[in-house]
């Protein structure tokens, strides 16, 4: 997870609205979506006082801003709504952990929106965007960093017409947004499941081909997604107290919470996998360490008296009267060969070959 | 645990029906067992509709459904007891993490079912089954995978007539199937508390034999197993503050709680041996190459200066006096045999043989 | 800690009455102790029947039975006293943890009794006793394994007439009964705290005379300790908040509570002391691999150049001048003086003799 | 973080007034800033009992006071406000942890400031500056020990007459000034996250040019860091349920707290990276010691049984039928190379090169 | 910590009068001290009747029991105080966790002295008095194992005149006896702080120099510490709770229990500091003994292809027309030379060295 500048904001008042991600050039994108029952009007528009108009209609508009970096325009925009300048700065601060917070009659959830890819090299790379929704009595606005987002599902579901999401209003609207970020949550683990349990097979059957720099990798990654997703389950507690909550939007934050929850225990499993991992290639080090001083272990061994005996019989002395009968030589290799056959039945009894 | 496919639900409408599981092929079955405290009738329809039919009975009815893979049947049937969507989707989605919730007059209990196999190398293998109880007025729905369960001792009880069970009612009933399920992990925590007492006998006997692998996938064994068992104490707190709970059911829920309790701190516990067990493998292995490098050190050690010392009297300059000498050989070998008996008694003081 | 067969009671209907433990061979023994201010009248009966009349009587009487697989007559027996069935299976199941229930005006304490005993190789061995203690207006019924308890004090104390204990009623002597049990608790972490203590010192002094697997049994043993008397504070808890607790045994409760929590704090001190002793160990083996491999270092290393170089002078070619030089020998052995005194010098200097 | 020296207040009353910190010779400097929406004054005084009589103006006034050591002066300050002996010691003792207490109408907000600075070797070094923040009716008064601190920028926001800083206060101005010290903690858990990834990435490329004595250091300070800001989230909980608190600064607390979280939570992040990482380096060096052994294993293995050939013909006996014959030595060399040859493919087969 | 003998009171009667601490031949010794504002009278008496009579004056009088041993006379005095037998317990079982409680109105405080002193080897060695606080309405009475304690400030304090002490009454007294004892603790994590210290700079430059026994010994110590610091806070809420604790004297306490909590934190931080130490003591561990291998390396890949060289040329073979020729032995010490720089410059190219 990129860690996003808190120089930049340290220092500034608070509530001063600053954007700290890494989008610094995006252009800005406003997409609304009107609808009822009946009807779904699409547009984009340029203007951000247009969609203000926009949300005097009876119908349920949401407002998908794209571009956090045009600080003044979106400043402008939520002061129009009156919205607290805290919560400006949640919307365009990066590092803001996902919470719900009310301010009067509106409503805004912040969560991290999360996607994987993967490097040149298979390795997993996750990619996080700061998102915000605020939900009001007649419409949602969101609020994203640059193009593309966990939301397509949800604007499909729209203009396929389903019934429930076209009228159970802005606080389902604003649910199915948030369920959406959470499923991409599970896709996540999921896809980083399958990796662990590539990496634990491969370890398992060949320890050596996997290297302890990619369970690392593997590890922070777990780390980083554990630390994005634990507070969105805080922030559906608070987002369920919240007095203005639609009561048939309740159950669905139940079940979002339970999922939540079940996002994160799954990471906590894989860190565990993880750990064990770790275990495990360590101790193949110690294993190859093992073979390979014992390969050592018993060729030196073997050898070295022998090496020993040669040079014993490849001394210069005058009288060495061994060296001068018949059989010495053949004698001495005998020897030898006695001694390195006792040495690797003696090898054998303690298990080194 | 089959990771299920996350990516299968995601982007769907929230409570849209899908099924997530491994069995996509699995055909519908549907048992029915009707009883009341004298009379029990057992039978296997084909039709969903026809099994809701028998729900007007004043007799208790169980209908058990496997083959969670025909969805559209089953959510059909589901409409028509006017379940909420989201509890559809909790019953197809075989991710689901245990729960009890309320809808409405029903209460609906989700949770895995487990078996433990050995595989041919007599390595213990988990096997999960999403199953799901929803329990009403005057019956319990079942949901399970495919065939083969936790179940078949509820059916053998109310087939023999046991008092109680026939004569409880409903919830008494969705109770003695969680039972059964909690049942089912207990013996599985138990076989695997086995296989771990068997490693570390063996660990603590003749450590070589013991691969950390083994240790490594008992470990991951206990950790998906906790992940199952440990939101069913949670769900079992909901059940009890359910408003429907018949009073005579809740002091079983109270003994059921503490009985999930019993399993989930000895999984930890055998967690805890577990990692203990990997220390003692470590241990071991660093133990092992101490052995290697002993022999290596004491062999090499010993000879090495014997072996200079044959070198020296074999070099071929002219003026080497002691060569001539007529007990220069066998001054040498004396020498040798000092230095080789002087260096067994320095290892041996040090401790090294 | 006997892991006691889950797969002897799955699939029985809840509350069905099944010994579980190992002791399936032991006859059955009741004890019955009635007692007031003034009298104290022990005797042995064989007949649960018989137990049942004697707690008619205005007398305090405490009915304490051994032999758990006498499954039947302890049924009847509890089926005399409306104990509830799932408190029926608490008693003779010997895995049900430790906990205090009330069932109607009875109340229920399950605790397991431990013993400590040594080995031959004087390595501390665990022994459990389920017991349960079932107390009610004038009567303390309790149950157990096998012969042999923690509850020869409380004997003691009744019958020397200690005012107390003979006067304040059933709820004081289940109390008191707890309170042994919990003491045997504290004698066998103070044991185990002395072989800590005692395997620490060696491992400060002498570690290579301590085994891993000593170490590893010890953390074994506190682990089941631990998991044993953890449940007992819960317990309390819930005794604490009976209705019936007679409110001068209340601040004995407290007291007991404040006990348990010792003892489990005590087991957690220890734990936290092995697991260094287990850091301890393993750089023992680091430090004695150390020194084995200097050793080897050294005298290979100071050596290898020196046989090199009689080798060099070993060569048999024609023209080899220094060969013939008057002192070309004593030049030799003066070179390799110099070279062995050298790496001498820098091994010391690199600290590694 | 300097431990200060709890042996200097030991002993003493509590609420005696000691300072405990390092800068004992600090003179003591007294900055007074009176404001309210339309002016401001700034100017610096000598006497403590001028500071209070500037109270008595119906502005706000905020008083930093520089140099904890001036005792004396700063107790008879304190005194003269009927502040809390306690508070006296809390705002001198420099190993006091963040707190925030009411006394009376006044509210004592206590915290550590954090700077990072790197020494010369470019390791980050922690420097912790004991501050407190007194808030009442009408004033704001700052302890800190030395000049420098995380209020300039609070400074500058009252000199360019922000509005809201201006006319919201003390109790706002209290806030801010804390909020500037959670600001750095921020900065200087930022700039921590940049060495440790700079540290991963060094780790991952070329391992070991990172010493473990560096990620041990950067674990400390990740250590002392949770240490100082972990406290600051509980001391906003006693904030926030001050009877006095003023209702418009409430949100910005909740949004400090949420802040400070933040911190707390990125630390843990970070220091489970660093325990990672530390696995990252254990695995190196077991990893250069298994190729520093295969080196010397394989030139020992392959070397060795060609030198004992050497020295099998190198040996003097009179009879040795080989070495007279045409082709032994052509033979001999031949069997050496075969030898080496079949050493060099056992090696690549056992994955040895 | 020595474990008190748990076996010493196992099996009496709860509440019976048993001193279990290593002191078993301490005489008894009866300092008191009576106060008011203005007189303050201190005196030694040998007898406790005579202690009871001395409560019964207007004044505040603090009766010092030094000789927990003297069991008889203790109990004989509690009875006199009508002191439930559990809290006379307390006071005499050294085993007993820190706690407050109330009996009617008096309050017990029950927590254990610390010193740290230093052995003959510098190692820190910690020592524990197990002492207790009984507070009354107008007395305050102390129970100690031995002479000398943590209390000598409060007497300079009393007999300094004081004021808050001297007429603040009994509460504030036992408050600050319990403040004194909270200050050793402090003091000795101050005193354990610098000896990790210490330890980690030596452990950062000259870690040979750092054995893994003082490590280890240091946690021990710090493990000792925080248990019996931990139960302090807890024994400070209840206190708080006390119906008739005086007002004046509850904001002491909550800056007590402030003052608990930074001792345990950090005990905390530090045992965090020495697990990471452990860390560095088996990096550098793993560290000499790649430098020792890599020595071992280097020497022996280098020199054995020479001495095979030397070796086949030393061979005795008829028929080897490289020794006869002119040149034959500078091209074979050409070639060694060769291969000697040719090992030397691939070493350094494997940074080997």
């Amino acid at each position: 997870m990129a860690q996003h500048s808190a120089s930049d904001t340290a220092g500034l008042e608070p509530g001063a609205p600053v954007y700290t991600g890494d989008f610094k050039d995006a252009g800005m994108r406003v997409r609304v979506i009107e609808f009822d029952a009946h009807t779904l009007v699409e547009r984009e528009i340029s203007d951000l006082a247009e969609a203000r108009r926009c949300l005097q209609s009876t119908q349920t508009s949401w407002i998908d801003i794209t571009g956090l970096n045009n600080v003044e325009a979106i400043t402008a925009f939520c002061n129009a709504f009156q919205i607290h300048p805290l919560a400006v700065e949640d919307i365009l601060n990066t590092s803001t952990r996902a919470k719900a917070e009310e301010f009067g009659r509106n409503l805004l959830v912040v969560a991290q929106m999360v996607r994987l890819s993967f490097d040149a090299e298979e390795h997993p790379v996750l990619d996080f965007e700061h998102s915000s929704i605020l939900s009001g009595p007649s419409f949602v606005v969101t609020f994203q960093e640059r193009d593309g987002d966990s939301w397509d599902v949800v604007r499909r579901r729209l203009r396929a017409g389903i019934k429930r999401i076209r009228t159970s209003g802005p606080d389902y609207l604003a649910y199915a947004l948030l369920d959406a970020i959470v499923d991409d949550y599970a896709v996540v683990v999921e896809a980083l499941g399958k990796v662990a349990e590539k990496m634990e097979a491969t370890l398992l059957d060949t320890p050596r081909e996997v290297e302890i720099s990619e369970i690392y990798v593997l590890r922070r990654e777990l780390t980083e997604l554990r630390r994005a997703a634990w507070p969105i389950r805080d922030s559906l507690n608070a987002w369920r107290r919240s007095e203005h909550l639609d009561e048939h939007t309740r159950p669905f934050l139940n079940d979002l919470q339970d999922h939540a929850t079940q996002v994160v225990e799954a990471i906590d499993m894989h860190r565990d996998l993880v750990l064990g991992m770790i275990d495990l290639h360590l101790s193949s080090l110690s294993h190859k360490m093992n073979e390979t001083m014992q390969v050592l272990t018993v060729i030196a061994t073997l050898f070295i008296p022998l090496t020993f005996l040669t040079g014993l019989y490849g001394m210069n002395f005058d009288n060495m009267p061994e060296l001068h009968t018949k059989y010495g030589y053949y004698f001495a290799i005998g020897t030898m060969v006695l001694t390195f056959v006792g040495g690797l039945a003696w090898f054998r009894r303690r298990g080194l070959i």
